[in-house]
C-alpha cells in the first residue's frame, strides 16, 4: 500500500492498472513556474514539492508510515509551458497552438519514503512527443463544450474526446495520461513497492 | 448509432470514448490468415469479412440498416503474425520473442453502408510500433497468472498489467488496444456518422 499525493482520478487509475494499491491523500501545492530551470526539471521539482507536502500530512496526522507517490505532469512546446487553461478562451488559445505540431509531455514522479524522522526521495521524469492533426477553431469551442479541457495541462485530455485529436504519440502513452508507468513499475520494483509483479 | 461487429470490451470503451453510440452484434468469423499477402492486407480482408458477416447478420434478423463497424488487430514481427495464444506455454512462448525488441501493431477497421440491396465498405489500416522491455521467464508466468494474455493477440494488453512491459510506442495508443480513435474518427466524419465531433 502506498499514499497517492494527487486527486487526479487518472492516475489513481494508471495506478489501479497495474495493481499498486492506494490512497489518496490531499495536498495543495501552489504549481510555480521557476524560470530559471528547465520543464524537465520543473515538473521534477514540483512532484517533489508535493511529495513533501505528502510526507507532512502524514506526519502532523500520525498516519501509517507508508511511502508517498507525487507527481507533476506539463506540455511543453518550444519554449512554452502550458498549465491548465484559465477560461474557454485560454483553453481554445492553447488548443490553436497545439494544433497540426507537435508537442511534448513532462511528468516528473517522486516517490517519498519515511525512515525514522528523515526522508527519502527518488525522483524521476519521463517525456513523450504527441502530434495533433489540425484542429478548427468549430472543433476547439466543441470540444470546450464538453468540459474536458478544463482541469488538464495543455487543455485537453488524451483518454477522452482529446483522442480525436492525436495524430500520433512517441514515448509513454500513460506518462501523457498522468503517469509513466512502465518507469514507476521499474521504480517500485526498486523500492520494494507492491504492484501485481512485485 | 452504428453497429459494432465485435465482442471486444476494449473496442466498446474505444468508441465510447469518443461518444460514439453503438450497438454490439455478434459475428464469427474464422481468423484464417493468407499467407499469399502480408499482414495489413489480411488484417483489412478479416474486417471486411467480419463487416459482411455483420451486415448479413442484419438483413437476417431484419434489424435497423446501420453501418456496421468491424476491425481486426494483428501483431506482427519480421515475417510472423502473432495470434491469440492457445495456451500458457504458448503465451510465455509469444512474451518471449517479443520480449526486448520493437514489433508493430496493425489494425483493420472497415465500416459497411446498407444502400438498398447493395453495401458499401470502407476500409483503413492503421499501423504502430511498440517496444517491449526485457522480461525475465518468471514475469512472463506471473502475468499469465493474471489471465489477461489470453484472449488477446501477442499475449498481452497494453491497457492493462500488460502496460508494465511497455517501453515505449510510436505511433497511434488505441490502435495497439483495437481501434485506432484517430483515423476512425477521421472516417466517420467522411462518412457523417455520429461521433461528439460530428
Amino acid at each position: 500500500m502506498i499514499y497517492l499525493a494527487s486527486k487526479s482520478p487518472r492516475r489513481t487509475e494508471l495506478l489501479s492498472q497495474i495493481g499498486a494499491n492506494h490512497l489518496v491523500i490531499d495536498v495543495s501545492v501552489d504549481e510555480i513556474i521557476n524560470p530559471m530551470v528547465n520543464a524537465k526539471e520543473n515538473a521534477e521539482l514540483l512532484s517533489i514539492q508535493k511529495c513533501q507536502e505528502g510526507i507532512k500530512h502524514i506526519m502532523v496526522n500520525q498516519m501509517d508510515e507508508l511511502p508517498v507517490l507525487a507527481a507533476d505532469t506539463m506540455v511543453v512546446m518550444g519554449e512554452k509551458i502550458f498549465g491548465k487553461p484559465e477560461s474557454e478562451e485560454h483553453a481554445i488559445e492553447m488548443l490553436l497552438e497545439l494544433s497540426d505540431k507537435v508537442h511534448t509531455v513532462i511528468t516528473g514522479v517522486t516517490v517519498g519514503i519515511i525512515s525514522g524522522d528523515k526522508a527519502e526521495f527518488h525522483s524521476i521524469t519521463v517525456d513523450s512527443q504527441v502530434e495533433f492533426s489540425n484542429l478548427s477553431l468549430l472543433e476547439c469551442k466543441k470540444y470546450c463544450a464538453s468540459k474536458e479541457p478544463f482541469d488538464k495541462a495543455g487543455a485537453y485530455g488524451i483518454q477522452g474526446y482529446g483522442s480525436a485529436f492525436v495524430k500520433e504519440i512517441k514515448g509513454s502513452y500513460s506518462n501523457i495520461v498522468g503517469l509513466p508507468i512502465h518507469e514507476v513499475a521499474e521504480l517500485f520494483k526498486k523500492l520494494n513497492i507492491p504492484f501485481w509483479l512485485n
